[in-house]
């Protein structure tokens, strides 16, 4: 095996074209095999096998600056990097991050999570190295989805300007996670079939040379047009108006033609983008066939590409869903809003049921909230379908187009805390505090999947501004999802338990865990009173002083940052009404990035369970109680 | 007075192209008066008033949207929408918003004060528009700098792709606030400049009617030539790539051409996009000469253009530049970034004397943020020098890109706080929320302009990740700033005044309201101690366990939402620590959107007052003292 000798990229450089081919299909193997035992991004990072290659076998890392947008594609490039014996613990707890990690090599020069933040890193790398007086390269590579994001637009805006040395990779593969929308998109594509373009440029030439013949005015026209050959020959215009030189597009998968391209591309004088095209799943058919399932898959069965489905019962997602389109059936005015997650926010089957009430936006998180804004401002009831992490890249359209003018968006969150191996770029543990510090805000959690149908339906019938609910990426409880959903009074909780001794609010799944730790709590003594804080904004006021008056401690529990969350507001109330002795304990995610692993183990690292709730209960109570 | 006779859109279409051009001078005339006193974005709305005439003679609103982008270029608007008598109240308390406001008029259908929200609103428009089965049209006014930013970009990619009808105006006058910056400023130019192009196409029409009788191959060859005419007789391809239909570049102060080339995008198919190029200031010779300064400018007199300076001590942001020098003489790895804001932030002194340390991205926030990431990783300690409300802009990257690799990028925030007359959309009330919540930050604010210098040292010796410092939009102190500055220990507040009965924490300008508060106080017999609370995060835990020790009441007051905010987290960290019965009392902007006027009538308002402290302080008194 040729993969055996290779521990870190300068092993590429000794080997011959037909060795790193040889290399490349070894890889594929290992990949295949490693993954179908740990899951991961199959998909994307088997299309980009001769590229990380030839990337490494040109370049001069950690010298030389190479940049994964995402970051979810960079496997070959651990592998390469002295980490392939690591893969056994691919995205599992304390094992290889799924993603590019600074902490991991020092070739992971760049560590993402989230798209389209690549070409921004690279520029600045590239100052950093013309300001420093270095004569590194940087090179990025970006896919075709992550390039229409509107802060790797911004960069391009930005680079084409400078002219700095730098090398974009557009690893065009049609797809990010979805396929791909988008005008950037159609333009792309009508380039991949316009190859046979190139092909005319001969005897375009040959023609021209015919022209000063003819003398005159129309010899200075000949001029121009031939100054505007560039518009016929090449492809990228587009790029190269923005100040790139465009180079492609090429076959990404024929390691002769990206070794000899990236030489080029080497000695271009300021910013070029060479456009590579990929397939997705490449040399394994059933990835091949089905990308977007094959995208970030779980374990899976090699011959077949049968996946092993976990059982249990249905995710959020999927009721999510299922609901919208029984709500969409009954009111015309609701639309659903992606950006590039129809599959992800579980709206395949809305997207085939109402299509003209489905829109995929592409990545462009804050576009797509902009323009919810824009639908209810005419009366429409947009929902955005949006991950609880990605929906930082909105805050300011959230704040300042939505809040402050009171429209009726409807967010439906998903992803809401801990999210398992994908790890701490996309815990969806800020959404609380970055929403729920907003004026005019409705934010909840359901304690289970019915209660989040009724929050759809409460969110419906919600006319004064925006509203929230945040559900997480778990299996549901089993509640019955067959009841017509109905709305809950805005900013009422619910006790789901009586006890005398300490209150529990707690939010979403948290619930569960609450009533889980009162029945073993019951057993030796202990009165747990377990309330359902659904509405994280607003807090049910009344609810909050009559445990005060009453003088029961009160535990928060959610799985969100502890800073500037439902707990505070809790205590923020509390100071308000000048309430000063009552106890509140906040349990939560404490303030620092919590690694990738199962929920399960990120619960319990932070102590998010039954049995830290018991201890923290048992501390509450009154000191009398606690010794008896 | 033809503007007499003017009270609502309608009116304008009974007159004739000679009559509008007559009221265009009368209001141009009437912005240089009203502004004299009111003060307002002058250069901005004499740059769109043949524009803003030629819309509303053209269509029909409300029924047809128009969307101003920004919205401080919408005063023309307001005068021909019915609101021409309020000028006199123009950006003060209670008075006419200074930017486009919905509760304010029918015509007003989009509102905002961030750029580049215009295009995403109208998509959203025109989305519905479409689906509820109806026929208005609908416009979006953007400038050349605001449709830069990534969620523009954004926006085209989508409206190009999906094909609705929407015209967009690109009003190009080669500035946003400062002169614009980046590849599509470029681009602009150029087209601006080739407009002789348009002159050839005639010639190049007649020359390739003699083509066809070549034959073969080269026949084929000038089939594909005539197909790519586009690419050689209109200037726009970038935009017609995009999926738009370039119309321009057109004269935006010639009511004729630009009647008649609306007229011409209004039967286009599909979204267009219109270049209009305008003059900022036109018709008002100081603004023309100087747009910048002239941008949104105070009260001038008219003859000579003066502008009447407020006296008071040199402001925060002119404090951070002349510092900024100064560590950047001693330090060569300082570098500044700002997203198109080189004045506003303080700048331009800085830009003279290191033009390659800094680095103007134009308007994109969000590139700005992770571009200083990239730069920090290789080293350099670049500070990010943005206003608190733009920051929101970046939210996703300070989180992802910045926090949670703990790069050293170090935040200069400008406009924290209330910022008076710009009103609720640009409030920087929200920073500490967002900030304080995100895990590795550490966050401070200076009482006056001396410790705002010994912060930027602070910030420049700090190698633990990011750091920033927030400073208000007003007048400094006075407090010298002759002393070299010195770092401050990361994490500990400062007694300003000693006292023994209530403790108030105060955030930067709060700190001499306190003091203040502190002195009549003290004529009562009540001892205030002022508490210095320099570090937002982390907060100095000794001495909050030592406030709770002696069982001194605590307030605690910030000019920022009190939601989230800097109160909120001493609460959690008594909370963490099991305190009690420690009695904190927070002051801060309560959970709403304060609107434009002074900063002084907006801090009367929530109360952060002098009189509001002293209210606050007797009431945290010990019962038995409050009735002494």
């Amino acid at each position: 095996m040729l993969l055996e000798q290779i521990n870190q990229p300068e092993d590429l450089k000794r080997l011959s074209i037909a060795e790193l081919e040889e290399l490349a299909g070894e890889i594929r193997q290992f990949l295949i095999e490693k993954l179908s035992v740990t899951g991961g991004h199959l998909a994307p990072n088997l299309g980009v096998v001769e590229l990380t290659i030839a990337l490494h076998t040109l370049f001069h890392s950690p010298y030389d600056k190479l940049i994964f947008d995402v970051g979810h594609q960079a496997y070959v490039h651990k592998i390469l990097t002295g980490r392939k014996d690591r893969f056994d613990t691919l995205r599992k707890y304390k094992g290889l991050c799924g993603f590019v990690k600074r902490s991991e090599s020092e070739h992971d020069v760049w560590e993402a999570g989230h798209s389209s933040t690549s070409l921004s890193a690279a520029m600045g790398m590239a100052m950093a190295r013309d300001l420093k007086g270095e004569h590194n390269k940087v090179v990025a590579v970006i896919g075709d989805g992550a390039i229409t994001g509107g802060m790797a637009l911004e960069a391009m805006n930005h680079i084409g300007h400078e002219k700095k040395n730098l090398i974009v990779i557009l690893n065009d593969n049609e797809m990010s996670i979805a396929p791909n929308v988008g005008a950037i998109h159609n333009y792309l594509s009508k380039i991949r079939s316009d190859r046979h373009y190139l092909k005319a440029k001969e005897e375009l030439e040959h023609l021209l040379k015919k022209i000063p013949a003819i003398g005159g005015t129309l010899a200075k026209t000949a001029e121009k047009l031939k100054d505007s050959l560039k518009y016929f020959v090449l492809n990228g215009v587009w790029f190269e108006e923005l100040g790139f030189t465009y180079i492609g597009p090429v076959d990404g998968h024929n390691l002769t033609v990206l070794l000899e391209t990236l030489k080029q591309a080497e000695k271009v004088n300021g910013p070029v983008l060479v456009h590579v095209v990929t397939t997705k799943g490449k040399g394994y058919t059933p990835a091949e066939k089905d990308s977007l399932s094959w995208h970030g898959a779980g374990p899976y069965k090699i011959e077949s590409g049968q996946m092993l489905k976990a059982v249990g019962h249905p995710m959020y997602t999927e009721v999510f869903g299922n609901t919208l389109i029984e709500l969409s059936e009954k009111d015309s005015r609701i639309v659903a809003v992606t950006p590039a997650m129809p599959g992800g926010s579980g709206l395949l089957k809305f997207a085939k049921r109402f299509p003209d009430r489905m829109i995929d936006v592409g990545i462009a998180e804050q576009h797509a909230a902009t323009l919810c804004a824009g639908l209810a401002s005419e009366g429409l009831k947009p929902v955005y379908a949006v991950y609880s992490t990605f929906l930082q890249r909105a805050y300011d359209q959230v704040v300042h187009d939505i809040c402050r003018p009171k429209l009726n968006v409807m967010f439906a969150i998903d992803r809401a805390g801990f999210v398992g191996p994908d790890g701490e770029t996309h815990q969806g543990v800020y959404d609380i505090p970055f929403l729920r510090t907003l004026p005019n805000m409705v934010l909840m959690m359901p304690k289970d999947e019915r209660e989040l149908r009724n929050m759809m339906q409460t969110a419906l019938e919600y006319n004064e501004g925006p509203i929230a609910y945040r559900y997480p990426r778990i299996n549901g409880t089993g509640a019955s999802t067959e009841e017509t959903p109905t709305a809950i009074p805005i900013g009422t909780w619910e006790t789901v338990r009586d006890g005398d001794h300490v209150a529990v609010l707690a939010v979403g799944p948290m619930v569960q865990i609450a009533e889980e730790a009162a029945e073993l709590l019951a057993k030796e003594g202990i009165q747990l009173r377990v309330v359902n804080a659904r509405f994280i904004k607003p807090i049910d006021e009344a609810y909050l002083l009559e445990l005060a008056e009453i003088g029961m401690p009160i535990i928060t529990m959610e799985e969100g940052a502890i800073q500037g969350g439902f707990g505070s507001s809790v205590m923020e109330f509390y100071a308000e009404k000048g309430v000063v002795n009552q106890q509140v304990k906040l349990m939560g995610v404490p303030d620092y990035f919590v690694e990738h692993g199962s929920v399960k183990e990120q619960r319990e690292e932070v102590g998010l369970t039954v049995q830290h709730l018991m201890v923290e209960v048992k501390a509450s109570l009154p000191r009398k109680r606690q010794r008896a």
